[in-house]
């Protein structure tokens, strides 16, 4: 019956974000998404699981991580193979013309707490299978739960950094800078 | 109308970590965890806001790692101070006498998604309290990231490690010397 759409996924996340921030998430409904996205309601469970999902991307993101880590030159340390990763994220999802987007979901999703969880267990998640892929490169267990965290903590600080309108740089170099001064502190502690 | 219990709580984590052995998760209800406890359902309700909160233990121990983080000596650095609240916590809520409690809790939660994501949660929180905890200390923010993260990575394996049976080990000891650990991997890692 519905033919395939092309680019659905991504107008159906569009017209989720205009509408979580005309009338609020809890406001919204998933054929309401479908309706301003041109689509059906059917298209649109095709593409997410729930309507908590359509921010969420499914698992591009994880897709693209472990990718990176895994073509990662097979000498690289395990923070260069992270930083290989976020190189590629940068190129893949995070291109100059995706910021503005991205200043506009990170205030949607700051103003609702669901949606927070939902970031929060999606950040968990990309942890966990950064630390299977670092393992497949033969990085010992602990090694990398350790620089899987530091990654976290680093993404974090440069997608902030990057999803500023004032901000000019490349997510990839931002993201390494940023990891290196992750580590440089890492580095400084006293143990206990 | 209901008179205060005497280790209301303590009871009713009990009763449900039975019945969660004994039917499964989603096969008792809050009713039938007070039933066993020889408590009311509003009784449950006084002391968790749901069925999923009854293993987490609400904020007890959010405030013992933030009081041990606040009460380490001032010349303390910040791995010095959470290992110190380590120790405060194998102390007061790890005593060797709820090891095995331990060890059947980890089974129980591993077995449901729903539990494992509300451990999740919770783990993310006692992060960001440690950071709050460390900034008041006058640690600089992305220090306090960086050392609450490493410390709950080393607080997950010393859980692991001392809910196992065959431990015998003290577990703010066990948490501090995984700490050192941890720690000893981060410093080792080359910057990308």
């Amino acid at each position: 019956m519905a033919r395939w759409q092309p680019n659905a996924s991504q107008r159906l996340v569009v017209a989720a974000l205009e509408l979580f921030e005309e009338r609020g998430y809890e406001n919204t409904t998933v054929i309401e998404i479908a309706e301003r996205a041109g689509l059906t309601k059917s298209t649109f469970f095709r593409h997410f699981p729930d309507k908590r999902e359509v921010l969420f991307g499914g698992g591009t993101m994880t897709g693209l991580l472990v990718d990176g880590i895994t073509a990662a030159p097979a000498e690289a340390g395990a923070l260069e193979a992270v930083a290989h990763a976020l190189d590629v994220i940068g190129r893949e999802a995070f291109p100059p013309e995706r910021r503005e987007f991205a200043a506009r979901r990170q205030a949607v999703i700051a103003a609702h707490p669901e949606l927070r969880e939902r970031e929060a267990l999606k950040g968990l998640g990309l942890t966990a299978s950064m630390i299977e892929a670092l393992e497949r490169r033969g990085v010992p267990e602990l090694t990398a739960r350790v620089v899987a965290e530091l990654c976290g903590i680093a993404w974090k600080i440069a997608y902030e950094r990057w999803s500023d309108p004032a901000n000019h740089d490349e997510f990839g170099e931002l993201a390494r800078r940023t990891l290196a001064e992750v580590q440089a502190v890492a580095e400084s502690q006293s143990r206990p």
